[in-house]
């Protein structure tokens, strides 16, 4: 065992503060990683906060994470000390069910085993993330990151990137498709930038008119402020598939009518409170599906981030110190942040 | 024009009655069939009633077509005097739109041109449908029906065959895979007996424990009892996809539980009142997919035909007599039939 510092949350009423742990010896299948940037996702508030009635405490939230590495085990051949890599949400599952045997991790029978607050497999202990110094991850979960990208910027890839790549791969967005996107939040800015890198069209949905700019900044072809009848009737029967990001209870109806036959509209949030439920006419008239997808499998992560290399993707991010975290969390609760903020660790190691 | 002989409703509150009106001539593309048979579908009595308020009267149902053709146009190639063929819920479509040109005529942008209570796109009047003694269609919308199949009990593959085919081969279900069939009526039945032919193991769900027995003799591997908490526990994360038959609303959860990781849902019925608000937190974490659909494409209708020929697949069938059609709606009504009525037309000529 090696000693660790990160911060965590220590109850659901207390602020995260540092906190001295052990991460296990690097095994054989190990990769230990000095991480360098953590992204900040609103499930770590969630969790930090028991908002999903799933916490336990010590909780070190984290499941953007980009380092290099620092050790490896005796098995590893596709990672060198020094090369800069990441880890995402995932950093285990069963390997025997019939979803990862298919690649989707994902989607494991078991369940994954989450970066931060899941069972360490080989130990029973509790995973702590990446709000830390470092992190021991066995190597089929660690992903190359291009040296080229900015690191601070490529964090959020490792979850908000994955999340909105996975979909557009799965159902096959293809270039001079139509894609929608609900909501330009850490989500939505990269449905965005990558829907249109893929050669997509991109049409930006939101409530806040104030947005657009922004959108048409980050690559949309047009925005359109779904609270406005016309400019929603506007789009009727036009999208190929849409990628909604809200995950606030909504009327998904108004986005079923912009869709052409075949459509889907994929769901990446869970509401607190179902949708309305869906008007089933459209649905069987224009052969619509309404589907969810939960982050990507290890192998979406790589082509991801080599697709980011390629194109020169990264997120837009604010850079905070780790004792910035309860403000980041704060202001991240009210929206304000463009669009992700991403702990600096070396601010960490100064403390 | 030529005049035909049929049964008409003349109003939602009267009982369809003997109808004296004219077809047109065949023109070049036309072909001009003599019906043999006619199959019930539950659409012909929501119409007759006007249940969705689009009804134009006198109007003649009738959508499950079979007959043999007594005349072609100049320009039709595929069909031949004598020669057995089917017509379905579809007599035209615009054939520009990018649903048409896909060969996907019932997404059609314009809408498809209804086998009865349509708008007859050549002449701007109202299309009449199969209770009748003779029809001509445009050889586009004609299909090709095996001549060693029972044309009584083929009939309704016209429209409940391919409504449940299309969706099995759209989300290609593969030997092997288990599917789900929810509810066995006209619908219900054909999917139980297309999809075991396609070598799936199919799993039938009821809220009707006396329909087991008949469930299996059509081919089910099983029967579960839809309002048995724990049959449907024993069925979690079991089944590829399922057809959903039962257009009343209810409580789509149970069977997304059912579901494995990318499983479907597939929605077949349109419901008066919107159902339960699905949970999305299955949706997500088993990418899950809810979708809907409607008939099939003229491609599909004449594969899904031959397939029924290579396996001698038919519905099961009552054959009436035409002036016994309100008896039959009435038995309709409460779900006495097992599985569709079938019209023999010879009695209405010989009325």
């Amino acid at each position: 065992m090696k000693r660790s510092f990160g911060y965590a949350a220590q109850s659901a009423q207390t602020a995260l503060a540092p906190f001295h742990f052990d991460r296990r010896d690097t095994g054989p299948d190990d990769v230990r990683i000095e991480i360098a940037f953590c992204g900040v996702c609103h499930s770590d508030l969630h969790m930090a906060r028991n908002e999903w009635n799933m916490s336990r405490y010590p909780l070190v939230p984290g499941h953007e994470i980009i380092g290099h590495v620092t050790e490896t085990g005796a098995n590893v051949s596709r990672f060198q000390v020094g090369q800069r890599v990441g880890v995402g949400v995932m950093v285990g599952s069963c390997g025997q069910c019939s979803a990862c045997r298919e690649g989707d991790e994902q989607y494991c029978d078991e369940g994954f085993t989450a970066t931060y607050n899941g069972d360490e497999p080989a130990t029973g202990t509790t995973t702590f993330g990446g709000y830390a110094t470092d992190i021991v991850v066995a190597q089929d979960f660690v992903v190359r990151v291009p040296e080229q990208l900015d690191p601070a910027a490529v964090a959020p890839l490792l979850c908000a990137g994955v999340t909105t790549w996975s979909p557009l791969k799965h159902w096959q967005v293809q270039p001079g498709q139509r894609v929608g996107v609900v909501g330009l939040g850490g989500l939505g800015h990269m449905a965005v930038k990558l829907a249109t890198a893929m050669g997509a069209e991109v049409v930006l949905f939101t409530t806040s008119p104030g947005k657009g700019e922004d959108a048409l900044r980050l690559g949309a072809k047009e925005v359109v402020v779904s609270t406005d009848a016309a400019q929603m009737a506007a789009q009727a029967n036009r999208l190929d598939l849409i990628l909604n990001c809200v995950a606030a209870p909504h009327d998904l109806n108004p986005y079923l009518s912009t869709l052409k036959s075949n459509g889907k509209l994929i769901l990446v949030g869970i509401p607190d409170q179902p949708h309305q439920a869906p008007d089933i006419t459209p649905m069987v008239f224009k052969r619509l599906s309404i589907a969810g997808t939960s982050i990507g499998s290890m192998k979406e992560t790589q082509e991801m981030l080599d697709f980011c290399g390629e194109h020169g993707i990264t997120a837009d991010v604010e850079v905070i110190r780790m004792d910035e975290i309860e403000q980041a969390f704060a202001r991240m609760s009210r929206g304000d942040v463009k669009y992700r903020f991403v702990i600096d660790m070396n601010s960490l190691r100064a403390e």
